[in-house]
């Protein structure tokens, strides 16, 4: 359920109910990809204030698999975590094997060899809200077709008219297991397909409102369009979305981008790259800048990390001290910048937040 | 300064204090190699209730710099942690070096080439003792020659005397910085070498006793002697130790290790070794058992790792949720393990001296 309490040009506060507690809106989501986070522990992300964990259904599908974590009594106990969990659809990782020419698309879903073994697997929208609902999510999405940003325009359109025949299967499937179930279940989201092509984006949303579903996501952006082009089509499509629903901007986004989309009325993201890019030494500020800790100048460089930090890491530790933990290649390195970067993103949520509450005022 | 408090059969109770703070004897000290602990943060550390960190002068000689540590105010401020510090000499590692023929014993040190870069480099008693006081640490010990536990008795015999020799220096180089300081200054510890021979290991103890140290360390035991013959040299040796001087076994031990040498009358004890199997899947449990958590039978194990585990981790992560990080190489595996596995050592030294002070009363 979602509660839309305020909305205004500088974006829309509201409330996602679920199992599991209440989600604050707007809100990013850290990437858990296996069930646990590179860099930091479930309570790192508590402390900095997650709303929320993001897993991957395909990853958890091939390794344990989500028959295993269902017999563990689902995800929440298998992982020991016990706020909301959202879980993709795995149609991402699966298309994306389409690189190698291991994956081939059926009418009922894609056939593809695991990427650990290269057992022959099958996911279609039957398997993937199957496999979310053992793994017992919040919030499930569903199974998509997610072409290459450099497709043409007639594989677009293909991958529209798929992922629209797949969604009506997904919400099927849902209303089975929710009916087995008393009426309970997670919620199930949509996604808007169609890369660049605005009209394939308006066929795919009115498509997705006549089905009908709990939230509306944004996929096939962040994967190699420019952020211009994406801001585009988060301008044109999001007003096109039904305003009592959450809309999810999917892959997306860097601190200034989550800030552009808000305005824009996008309600949930999700990124890999404020973590992937500490990883590789690059630290956000809680001022809006970035840093290298590896440049030779934070060396010597003996002052504190980012003094007004949402991470107690970050205010704590010295910028040096950083700087020779990357050096030294030194994991604990790895969990500062983890922990600044994704307590920076974090934070800029609250504001954002915070400053809606005060508009709504 | 060290008080012993209470000194029985079942083994010794007594205090250390520094200037970071005192210390509960018999203690572990977890190994932060370069400044960090692999696997656990500060504060991991901190909330298993370490009493003190030990480093390696030698690796955070040549990165970043003791010279660079000491500008930022030393290594506690520099690594931002506020108990106690112990640092090892740098021999261990320099002389380990001897085995690629990459090193050079001279009079008054020993030439070697830098491990990261090859740069050519000199450590010896002055050296050694110059880096430590530029760390800053609260306890420190004398640079001595370290022979491979293969080494003829020839050799041992001409470690020990190099290792006296060498202790003298690190005593007067020591006093040079207290006397400069006012006084005051880190505990300086000496070490008793020998190897497998007691005779050498009597000498070197008595004429360490003669040049007078804060505390005395048994080194050059676990490389590669049987358990049975580092007991034998313990029971041997201890007993000529002062009373009143801290008694520490470098690099011993398992849990079962500690219990048997606290009844010996030792104090202080250091070791990867539970640390380096944790990473690798072996896993300490609270009852003194050991599981392979990559045991296949894991896999469905939905029990929790150790229910009456020190770690908190241990005590609320699923033994099938742990199988399963490591299956899938999340850093998170061994973060748990990790945990798990020092929180078992430490909370054994804990229960030792609970026991202890049951004896005194």
């Amino acid at each position: 359920m979602f509660n839309l309490i305020h909305s205004s040009t500088p974006g829309r506060q509201g409330e996602i109910e679920t199992e599991h507690g209440n989600i604050q809106t707007p809100f990013f989501m850290p990437v858990g990809t296996t069930g646990a986070m590179k860099g930091l522990s479930h309570k790192d992300i508590l402390d900095l204030k997650s709303q929320i964990l993001l897993c991957n259904t395909y990853h958890l599908h091939v390794q344990p698999g989500d028959k295993i974590i269902n017999k563990a009594g689902g995800l929440h106990k298998f992982i020991g975590w016990e706020k909301p969990i959202l879980t993709d659809s795995g149609g991402y990782q699966v298309f994306s094997f389409g690189k190698d020419g291991r994956m081939k698309v059926e009418k009922n879903g894609v056939k593809f060899k695991c990427h650990i073994d290269g057992r022959p697997l099958f996911i279609g929208p039957k398997e993937s809200i199957e496999i979310q609902h053992n793994l017992g999510s919040d919030i499930i999405m569903v199974f998509d077709e997610c072409p290459p940003s450099t497709a043409s325009r007639k594989n677009i359109e293909s991958a529209v008219e798929t992922t629209l025949r797949w969604a009506k299967k997904c919400k099927m499937q849902n209303e089975k297991y929710k009916k087995k179930n008393k009426g309970k279940g997670p919620l199930l989201f949509g996604i808007v397909q169609g890369g660049l092509e605005r009209d394939l984006r308006e066929k795919c949303v009115e498509e997705l409102i006549a089905i009908g579903f709990d939230g509306y996501a944004l996929g096939g952006l962040a994967v190699g369009e420019s952020e211009k082009e994406m801001l585009s089509v988060v301008k044109n499509i999001t007003p096109l979305l039904p305003e009592n629903s959450p809309r999810y901007l999917m892959g997306v986004g860097m601190p200034h981008q989550i800030e552009a989309c808000v305005k824009m009325g996008i309600d949930m993201f999700d990124c890999v790259l404020p973590m992937r890019i500490a990883r590789h030494g690059t630290i956000f500020l809680s001022n809006g800048k970035e840093i290298r800790i590896q440049n030779a100048k934070y060396k010597t460089d003996h002052t504190v990390i980012d003094e007004s930090s949402p991470s107690e890491l970050g205010r704590t530790h010295l910028k040096s001290y950083l700087h020779h933990l990357f050096k030294a290649k030194e994991r604990y390195g790895e969990t500062i910048a983890c922990s600044q970067n994704l307590g920076v993103v974090l934070k800029t949520m609250q504001d954002i937040r915070s400053n809606l509450i005060t508009h709504s005022l």
